[in-house]
């Protein structure tokens, strides 16, 4: 198909998918002239997912870069959460101490949960950051609601890896596992809303 | 305090005080002389917080807005949760059949874990909204693991409300809530990457 019905299907505008091209977010199409090319199924499924990532699922553009990258690598599954964690937020936390108190509340969680994980990665650092942004705000998060979480996050963690299981080919295993992780976070979010205000209705009556 | 000054203790640069003055995110300091304004430690509290909403919380400028209204407005706590809504996307899912199908299952998960929400509610709109993005990408979301994701919500909701009872100033309850809320997505979107770690070194071993 040309660029303009590539434009329709897709529901991309032109100007984008031009953009996407350069970026080299998207595959170049088949050329048939020096002014043309001729784009086929695999660029409206490319162009769906990072529509997808940027409005549903939050991401920047430098993320759908990495993604992009790790579909095209086919990086095996085992590595890509590392690059879905690229996403996670660097915050500075304030004043070293407070960063090392957070530091020291994330180790006690991992401990807790006996998750093994390596204590400088990516997400356990993204943890410790959060952790520091609460105690910043004057609202240190507390030992319970924290556990809680993180036992929630346990039951979160084996439902998305079992959803991953039995399918074959590896890009659509790297499809999934992107998609998954980052449309996940905002379905669980979603979630969490929903159940909140179930459970703030029969606690507090309500609308 | 001066400008200056609360640049330095927020860690927020002059020009984007002078900014979120302008859009009345920050309210005014004390006027003391036609060009020159007095700060205090509430500009100081506030100036944190609308950094952590963007930089940890991945909030918008339009969400940060409304975010300020309501703690200037004091909204009742059991109203918060309609704000932190509004930052939910509101995905476009495709066509018709495709969203009618995704709210169908929406409403089916809404029902197994008997939640007494609005069925047009933002959040069960959201969720039909992400539901279809799956679908769309080709990838529809497997029952089971819906299930159990939600069922993680409601550990997580309980949580949530938990940790609001005890807080008596009405001020507070609202920033607890908002942030609670807000970072407690980072929170548990990083946890779950730990979890997902853990769970994956365990089944495929590795680093």
């Amino acid at each position: 198909m040309r660029m303009a019905e590539l434009s329709r299907e897709s529901g991309v505008p032109v100007p984008t998918i031009k953009y996407y091209l350069r970026e080299g977010i998207l595959p170049p199409g088949e050329r048939t002239s020096p002014n043309q090319a001729r784009y086929d199924q695999s660029h409206v499924r490319r162009l769906k997912l990072v529509k997808a990532m940027l409005d549903v699922g939050g991401l920047s553009i430098a993320d759908v870069h990495r993604m992009v990258a790790a579909i095209e690598q086919r990086t095996p599954t085992h590595d890509l959460l590392g690059i879905t964690q690229q996403g996670l937020p660097r915050p500075e936390g304030g004043d070293d101490s407070r960063l090392a108190a957070a530091r020291r509340r994330a180790e006690a969680v991992i401990e807790e949960r006996a998750w093994k994980v390596e204590p400088d990665c990516p997400a356990a650092t993204a943890l410790a950051g959060v952790l520091a942004t609460f105690a910043e705000l004057g609202q240190p998060e507390s030992g319970p609601w924290l556990s809680r979480l993180a036992e929630a996050a346990d039951i979160v963690a084996e439902a998305d890896l079992d959803s991953l299981s039995g399918v074959a080919d590896t890009e659509a295993i790297i499809e999934r596992a992107l998609v998954g992780t980052v449309l996940g976070d905002t379905l669980f979010a979603v979630l969490r809303r929903l159940a909140q205000q179930n459970v703030s209705a029969a606690r507090f009556g309500g609308r």
